[in-house]
């Protein structure tokens, strides 16, 4: 039975499973906490009774964070703090014992560095704080995936591995591949296209991204899990900002609802549901605009992009002109974007997504007419390794668009994480490859 | 508007989208056949008449497979064959034109090798019978992840990049890894199982698994997609094949009820909703059975194993003489398990699932105690790779078990088709790294 149950079950004889989370051994009485998932209760054993003998035993032996089965009776107890209740045992099974001696203190997640924390993930995740963090983006990924489905999205599977190293060469993981190489997918970019061209009109995926970049950062991470999706028969970026709004929306209501408190008890942050739609303003007006309220100044040459600064700011500005903690960011200039864009006017048929002062996706509408998209290729100087690409679009192909967001970044900015160390399972970095 | 819903607007205005699928340029009329994702309708051009100068200009330069969207009025008529109504056009827009050769013929799957269609899987995707693949396969995994929601599982991500080789360093695709080596990772197994150790309880994952096999099989690749899971709290493997059995029922059953009919028209395959419990046998049994009963006879050293031929005849055993189109097989002897199968009396404590002639799971309680588990790990020769993973067993862990299964070959079983090849929206095989 879970532990939260347990309280349906005053008087009955129960069996729980879990870890033991303390031990305490007095003169008379010994004290067991055990936790499961659920919750915590407490075990009182009377050392007195002659029939206890066996279980005092065993509990003299037993170690903080073994593991064990208990049968006993359940009963409301008003004196005990934890919940006001308690299991009288009359078995105890150790199904596993710990060490005696844990690498670090559980509970307190400033007992060791981050680093040390990580090479010892297992034993890192079980303390509340982190355990909340993937039932929380396990619900929020379950939520997408539902308002994909309703809008009659299908996921779709592409594959990691491939035969060209795409967009750029320079930070894509390669693998020997028997007697060739091979590489790792920056992105489903291409094959998510691809789905078009085969007329599957509305795809997603949710599945592991590669990056090769050498970079320590608390935004960074040699792998994570994207979410991509792509769709046909639109006429504008416009409907794919609509489309990840509602998304995003549905998204946060629902977690409010299941999470709401939760994450205000834990997290110590709001979950706010938007208001839509998002405030969209061009890169250059947002300059002016940043210029103008708060004198941010930077050089002219690094107007064509985003810095992490004025990420901040425009979501300052978000919030201060419009209450949104969302902003689109259009209109950046065609050196800055990828050449799989649609242009018009020389303009890139674009977004950035900004929550929460944080880029978190980078949309448009695609360049699905052949010849256009191969001049843009070219023009980024790409060829050989985009030319399969380049196939899917000779035999006709939908107009389209789309996004990609990264799943583990949206959960570090949902909770107010300080890092994506903390909102991964299992975090990859340069220097983190085990476990 | 989707081609499905015009026969509700007869009379009506109506936008549709979609690829031309067939063009008839007659003396007095065009015909144009428009297909989108859920069917298709006939576009009828007079020729005679002014007002159509246009689009009889732009028909006679369109080619097959150009997307168009087209405006005009929907009416009922009995006399069309398809589906008994056309569109009269008052606008033609060519979205994407298509080059008038095709590399081979869409609707005929035997126009091409196999190997060929796979080089324009685009082209090849859009014809009926693989695109409804897509279809069913993004169903097929929608309702096993919302059975295994309501068992209160939750989806965790674990990384592809892993530091060691892990199981055994022989089909294991090696990653360069900035100045060292990584290992893409043959399955989540180990990660599952630290999920456990964390305290996680139930968990799946349904994510890509890489395989650097160099055979050319209809059952083999270098990378699919697995749907893995693992659970707490378990006293035997029995529960871990009750939970399997109840997750294909459910989602046999959901998909019998949604694509049972479209199943049986296009793959001439029906979905038989099986009934449980699934029959359960040893190995040794098997083969008994299957020399009584069909004069299957190997050598005796090949009978720690399941063969190909025996998986077919265990599978006709079980049509025959339970009426199931799955079976158990129990009591493997442990050199041919892996070393993290618990053993009863040198017993490993799992199976192999075997569903209409072919091995789609391996399941087993999971040994979770540190001593035995580094015992068995020892005895088959491994130290080194699996060192980071006897850790996760040194601070307590509960008993646990779990499986895993090939969504892609569970697809092709599902729909008879004749090899993975076309059960994988990409395929991947030695000799497949592009698209």
């Amino acid at each position: 039975m879970k532990i939260e149950m347990l309280k349906k079950h005053f008087n009955e004889e129960v069996e729980i499973q879990g870890f033991v989370d303390n031990i305490r051994n007095l003169q008379w009485v010994q004290f067991l906490i055990i936790r499961d998932k659920t919750g915590k209760i407490q075990i009182t054993i009377e050392k007195s009774e002659e029939k206890n003998k066996e279980i005092v035993e065993l509990v003299n032996q037993l170690t903080q964070e073994s593991t064990v089965k208990i049968k006993g009776k359940v009963l409301e107890s008003p004196k005990v703090k934890l919940n006001g209740m308690e299991i009288i045992p009359t078995e105890i099974i150790v199904t596993s014992l710990s060490e005696p001696e844990l690498p670090f203190h559980i509970k307190d997640k400033e007992s060791a560095e981050i680093d040390t924390r990580l090479n010892y993930r297992f034993l890192d995740l079980r303390n509340e704080y982190n355990a909340n963090i993937f039932k929380i983006q396990s619900e929020l990924v379950k939520n997408i995936r539902e308002f994909l489905y309703q809008k009659d999205f299908m996921e779709i599977h592409t594959p990691k591995l491939q035969g060209t190293a795409s967009e750029s060469g320079s930070e894509v993981f390669e693998v020997t591949y028997f007697d060739r190489k091979a590489y790792l997918a920056q992105s489903p970019q291409f094959y998510k296209q691809m789905a078009m061209a085969a007329g599957f009109e509305r795809i997603f995926e949710v599945g592991p991204v590669f990056r090769a970049e050498k970079s320590n950062t608390n935004r960074h991470t040699t792998e994570f899990t994207g979410l991509d999706l792509e769709f046909s028969g639109i006429d504008s970026y416009e409907e794919v900002m609509k489309l990840e709004e509602e998304m995003l929306t549905f998204m946060l209501k629902n977690i409010s609802q299941k999470y709401g408190t939760l994450i205000k008890d834990i997290y110590n942050t709001e979950v706010v549901v938007p208001t839509q739609p998002f405030p969209r303003v061009k890169l250059a007006d947002l300059y002016q605009i940043l210029e103008q309220r708060y004198h941010y100044q930077i050089e002219d040459e690094l107007k064509n992009d985003l810095t992490t600064e004025a990420e901040k700011l425009a979501y300052q500005y978000a919030m201060e002109e419009h209450q949104s903690e969302f902003i689109f960011v259009t209109d950046y200039p065609k050196d800055k974007r990828a050449f799989y864009h649609m242009r018009k006017n020389e303009i890139p048929q674009g977004y950035d997504l900004i929550w929460r002062g944080v880029e978190i996706t980078t949309g448009a509408q695609r360049e699905h007419r052949y010849d256009i998209l191969t001049k843009q290729a070219e023009e980024k100087g790409l060829k050989k390794d985009v030319e399969f690409y380049l196939e899917f679009f000779k035999y006709g192909c939908p107009p389209h668009g789309g996004f990609g967001i990264g799943i583990d970044r949206l959960t570090m900015l949902l909770l107010n994480l300080p890092s994506l160390k903390e909102s991964m399972f299992i975090f990859r970095g340069p220097n983190h490859l085990n476990p």
